[in-house]
């Protein structure tokens, strides 16, 4: 036997290093959940449930806190609040009605008893404070439009979660949220020019997709939300031969890059006005 | 009625803007998923379910995508696999032994059969690339030790969702997870000084050191892994009055800190080793 024969495989794959949680984006549109408790830490929870679209079902006697009775108000169709003590295995409202279930309250054998509650139906649990009693944890997150970012320390560090994401902040791309909007009318527009479902039209413009992703960088996406811009892209790129056409490849860009970079400079000094008064005072000072 | 008493109340607190997904850390160490599928979508899912500690029972017909057989072999207790199709309703393999269930497969039909079982139960299901047959979505992410980050884009880019990560990575402190470590080092070390749950005290640890990590920044937090300058800090700080110390407090820093900054410029070039060897090879071409 060879030593080639002999020498085990090559380990091709990373190996598994336990110890993680699984980072997924839930889907809640027009679904219930249920939101036991009315404190700080409820009115948190409550705003990530509304902003994706969640209706939530509160159960918390009165005085809310300020944000969540705000909200009572502002999203009076996406909530239902009783003003009550929920009881647990007694209460009315019933596990079974929703697909999520999360308390924020100071009682922990209610908290133990919504938990067991929920967990015999498979429904997904969160119990504030009290990881054991989690399917799911929450992390430092933020969102920008279509973009969002969740920083998971597994409970070993909270503060250098929010740091991490303070980080994150600094270095995404001031138009990221363009880029994202850009990138998503190129390919609006392509899939008109070449319609169709999978196969290898499919493939080729998805291909045609990350390589444009690629040569344009985030900076510069934000610029295909111009019309102009699409069509000269997908005229001398896609339809020929499907190409790549890069910010170089293609005139206007030079210009459309510049007026991005003036105008975002701008808006971190406070805008035009501020720009061009400050301006002014220098001519005036010179005159 | 005064001007005062007829304005509305200022908005002290952001809008909801619909459209986001929630982002949660699920926590499925010990528990038993279902993943139907055995190719390359397949193989992904596998990975993150096994970093997550899950059990994983797979059902799909050889042969395996080359990565999952290695799994088997690397991970048998991890995993349960059954060579055969999923036939659903009519499967032996019921969704109410697993605490989430995922499908990878070309069958529409049968995925749709199964999303249907799942949510019968409220089981969380997610179905590749069938948007609406999902409770949940995955996205661009990346794990240092216990620091986990995802970037979703909600479906509209996935690219830029990629880009973003890697901007992220970029962005991330090279010793993110000496930091991470070293903060938990030094919260366990308080924890025996000033023992105790919740109440004043705890308020008082929190603060404390939410004001160190503010203090120390995300490069420098790495350092509590010493003992000593764990030791410094306890007895310079919080034993004196609960004062927040910062690196320039206590002179072991900059040395420290220069040892980090320096080893890190090492192995970014590859070690001490060959930095040893250039500085010598300098020596050598002058003397």
């Amino acid at each position: 036997m060879g030593i080639a024969e002999a020498a085990p495989p090559p380990e091709e794959y990373p190996p598994i290093v336990k110890g993680a949680s699984l980072l997924i984006a839930y889907q809640l549109k027009n679904r219930r959940v249920l939101l036991i408790g009315g404190g700080v830490v409820a009115s948190g929870r409550l705003f990530f449930l509304l902003e994706s679209g969640a209706h939530v079902t509160i159960v918390a006697p009165s005085p809310l806190e300020p944000s969540i009775a705000h909200r009572l108000t502002t999203n009076a169709d996406d909530i239902t609040w009783h003003d009550r003590d929920y009881t647990g295995r007694s209460d009315p409202i019933i596990v079974d009605d929703f697909v999520m279930v999360l308390t924020a309250i100071d009682n922990n054998p209610l908290s133990r008893e919504v938990c067991y509650m929920a967990r015999e139906k498979h429904i997904p649990v969160n119990v504030a404070d009290v990881p054991p009693e989690c399917d799911f944890y929450f992390g430092a997150q933020l969102r920008r439009g279509p973009l969002q970012v969740m920083v998971s320390t597994q409970g070993q560090g909270p503060k250098i979660g929010a740091m991490v994401r303070d980080r994150v902040i600094a270095a995404l791309p001031e138009n990221v949220e363009e880029a994202i909007a850009g990138v998503g009318e190129l390919r609006g527009e392509l899939r008109k020019r070449a319609p169709g479902v999978g196969g290898e039209l499919g493939q080729q413009r998805m291909a045609w997709m990350i390589g444009m992703c690629d040569s344009w960088s985030l900076d510069l996406m934000g610029d295909f939300r111009s019309e102009a811009l699409r069509n000269r892209v997908l005229e001398e790129g896609w339809e020929k031969g499907k190409k790549v056409v890069g910010p170089n490849d293609v005139g206007q860009c030079p210009s459309l890059w510049a007026e991005r970079v003036i105008g975002e400079y701008c808006s971190r000094l406070g805008g035009w006005a501020t720009v061009c008064g400050f301006l002014g005072g220098i001519t005036v000072g010179y005159s």
